[in-house]
């Protein structure tokens, strides 16, 4: 079926050129017309992937989504001790770099069109509940391997954690002033300490 | 100088229709054409006070902002103990009820409009700044009381309150299902015993 690898191929071109153009332009920036320039496709061969805003912002979500969930799970092979796996994942959730910063910028406007949007909304939802939950078995890993704080609720500490990466990926789009780099990693060691044995 | 007084109620007056029209419709339905039917005013006599959805939004955060410094600022007069009135505030700054679901809603638009515009994010920066000292003027008072835990950042602990209120209110708008208010009163309560002395 030479021609489903074909369409699979180009999709994979077409996200790829919609994330260089986001990172150049802005997401604002980033229409149908640009993405299609960028991929070197018409803007009819294009219609057949984006048709509209949403659906260029469900891709880039998708992708920047997926980008963190890997390194995630590229660090869980790698890293044998839970808690250092846990503040490894933590850093690595939280916009300190330019990279991180334009996934931050991409979550921030995804609430915007998931507030208006139930279909959006419910691809968010979705992230959501995928985040919460490995946060919360990443909790319980600590808590396996005897390092946990007694009494630790993990299942909240899961619904936490991601409230904490979204309220500073918020603060670090909106006043960067106020969330710098240096903040926001003060902002997750503080977060991890809250699960950890004293 | 009667123009003045009449400019000032009447511009009262006309805040209390925008809230109660963004309350019987949704932000999205505020227009300037709306809230002059609810005020009872020309289009052309509105358009002295608001020309665009922008200016009616800034009204909104303002009132909603300064409704919520003041029930805060009227527990702090009443409530001797500092711990208390943490928590009490804490309580207040979430959205478990229609009121200040509102309020989050009203905030969380704020935010899309602010990501786009440099003056309507200088507004949004300021309020934030206040809230920050808010909470670490709490902190301190709990601090001066003996109360805290040893060792406590309180300048630290003010941004992160702000955060977790910004990420629950943020969940709360968009995932009410994941972030009901027994869920957010939860968050808050964790929160604070961070501060306490165990």
């Amino acid at each position: 079926m030479p021609k489903i690898v074909d369409h699979e191929e180009r999709r994979a071109e077409i996200v790829a050129a919609t994330m260089r153009v986001i990172e150049r332009l802005g997401l604002d920036g980033a229409t149908v017309r640009e993405i299609a320039q960028e991929a070197g496709l018409s803007r009819s061969v294009l219609a057949h992937y984006f048709t509209n805003k949403a659906q260029i912002l469900v891709t880039a979500h998708q992708t920047a989504f997926a980008a963190v969930r890997d390194r995630i799970a590229a660090q869980r092979a790698e890293i044998g001790d839970p808690v250092e796996l846990l503040r490894v994942a933590l850093e690595e959730a939280v916009p300190v770099d330019a990279r991180r910063m334009l996934e931050a910028n991409i979550d921030v406007a995804f609430w915007e069109f998931a507030r208006h949007d139930p279909e959006l909304r419910a691809i968010r939802l979705d992230s959501h509940l995928q985040a919460v939950e490995m946060w919360e078995s990443m909790a319980r890993d600590v808590q396996a391997a005897g390092s946990a704080r007694d009494g630790i609720d993990v299942e909240a500490f899961g619904v936490e954690t991601q409230l904490v990466i979204d309220g500073t990926s918020l603060q670090a789009v909106l006043f960067p002033e106020a969330m710098p780099p240096e903040r926001q990693l003060a902002v997750v060691a503080t977060h991890l300490r809250r699960v950890l044995r004293q």
